[in-house]
């Protein structure tokens, strides 16, 4: 086999085939996949969560992760903040010619580890390959499949006044993890995607509560995006507090010499919750015991006032509107 | 709204937003997408089949249809091939900068109308927009969902000695309108795509014979790869007959002119089937009422010898082996 993707490796010819029997399937192999057929084909029942996610991250490689582990965490996440366990995951891949058959071994290593991490398996999937110049290195698309425990009802329309605002973790290292890695900056203290399945986290908190309403993982245009995505939908306010809000210095040193805010930078392994308030102290312990949600927060809460709108209160005692972002952000960012 | 996609549009930012709620949802709404959720929630129980399939077809329209069109009956094709009634579609969009908003809103029509016409819901979707130069106009990635009925297995592993091969109609129509497209020739008798969802044709099969055993689209690598697949994954040798297959004359002018053989052109809405004999001329029957079937034919059958092989009688009587496809065959077909 060659040591480079060729365009001969997405033509359905037999090189297409000696890809996906030689590299793509043996680190992923289940029973479902080796069927080998058009469709994966399984028994399930219930309330589904049906969700997908492609991934465009510039460059493939970041600190912390690489495009294959951001790509099946975005799909496990999306379907776990539907209140889903995650079951079932496709993986389609769109190459360019060129790219090394070494490098995409080390990126199906990583979907290999971060599926059995998060106890989902890659059941169907597809390959194609573009021409050099016709796409960048490697694009992703992930969809995923869970199921829903019954009775279970989490949305972003579900806030309810009154709600503590949860956010898991501090905000940005993913943002900025895969910005200094593009744009070659060397930061003081080295930031880290926090790229990472949250499926465990959010079981754990349900274990715990019946009443958290909403959950979302903060990814492109940030919490800010977020909690603005909870107030529309719900018809509520929402107020957050500043100081509340985990920051890793590196992130904070960093946005500072960039001029960028960190609410509206891009998360890949945190998420904010809206928990009914009698539930909220229980909910924040629970998440405090999971490795991906130590520094988990109560950040603000629902309000009745100013609904469709997000309130942040600073640092220094003023209060502004905390608006959806606007212009292009980080582009490329997942 | 810019008359051209920016990179602001893929970012999380307003500008993001406003795209999906004015431009991409509102053709396609409907209450399961509406929720706006992180994933796509609904009740499904029994066997099902999930697949995903990426569309990187050059040029994004031509004869017969753009890769919106494509990228629903696809999906909708390779649900059909597990015997599944295809439900559920997802839809993932990686635009490059610069394309234009007018031929965004064309594609997302006729996503519309393929949907419409193939009985399918679009329940959840994702967008993204990467630079200029760094992936060429538009790709799209579709996932989707059916449900299987009690009792089906329908697998390309399932072929039996004796079996007959048929072929839903005329094969190269896809790649070589495609192929006329993209290198600008004209042919005298034009070539179409077949792109066509394929769903109806199965359950009416489906509704005649309880002895279906194997159903593929034959796509990327043409009739030949299918049938070295059933072939390969059934451990059956397979024999077909060259006059039996249908060639429109202008893919087969086409294919001559260019040196090509039409056996491993690919086709986006044909079908093989491998059928127990005494089945085969109801299911014949049945095809050939259908509008995307009326050429149906039995091309072949399956044999007992040379495993894993398939033979092609040719039109001057002779035999020889019809193997895997090597090499590019045609690239971005699909």
């Amino acid at each position: 086999m060659n040591d480079r993707i060729l365009l001969a490796h997405g033509s359905g010819s037999k090189l297409s085939h000696d890809l996906i029997e030689k590299i793509l399937t043996p680190p992923i192999n289940n029973a479902i996949l080796s069927r080998m057929d058009d469709s994966a084909v399984f028994e399930l029942s219930g309330k589904l969560a049906f969700t997908t996610d492609s991934y465009v991250v510039n460059p493939i490689f970041f600190p912390g992760g690489n495009i294959g582990r951001l790509a099946v965490c975005g799909t496990v996440n999306d379907l776990s903040m539907s209140g889903a366990k995650p079951l079932y995951i496709s993986l389609a891949l769109i190459i360019e010619e060129g790219l090394e058959i070494d490098e995409l071994r080390k990126i199906v290593e990583s979907v290999r580890e971060t599926a059995e991490e998060a106890g989902v398996q890659i059941v169907t999937g597809d390959t194609k390959v573009v021409n050099r110049g016709k796409a960048d290195r490697l694009f992703i698309n992930t969809a995923g499949i869970g199921v829903i425990s019954a009775g279970l009802d989490i949305s972003g329309s579900n806030a309810r006044e009154g709600d503590k605002i949860i956010l898991s973790g501090g905000i940005g290292e993913h943002g900025m993890a895969v910005m200094s890695q593009r744009e070659g900056l060397q930061f003081r203290l080295p930031v880290v995607s926090d790229c990472a399945p949250l499926n465990k986290l959010v079981s754990e908190m349900l274990a715990v509560s019946s009443n958290i309403h909403s959950l979302r993982d903060p990814t492109r245009g940030g919490l800010a995006s977020t909690l603005n995505e909870f107030a529309g939908q719900s018809g509520v306010g929402i107020t957050i507090e500043e100081d509340k809000i985990p920051i890793h210095d590196g992130v904070r040193g960093a946005c500072e010499l960039l001029g960028l805010d960190p609410l509206y930078i891009a998360n890949e392994g945190k998420l904010v919750a809206a928990v009914a308030p009698e539930d909220a102290q229980k909910v924040l312990s629970a998440m405090r015991m999971n490795k991906y949600a130590g520094q988990a927060a109560v950040i603000g809460e629902v309000t009745g006032e100013r609904k469709g709108r997000v309130v942040l209160k600073t640092r220094i005692g003023s209060s502004r509107i905390l608006d959806m972002p606007t212009g292009e952000i980080l582009p490329r960012i997942c």
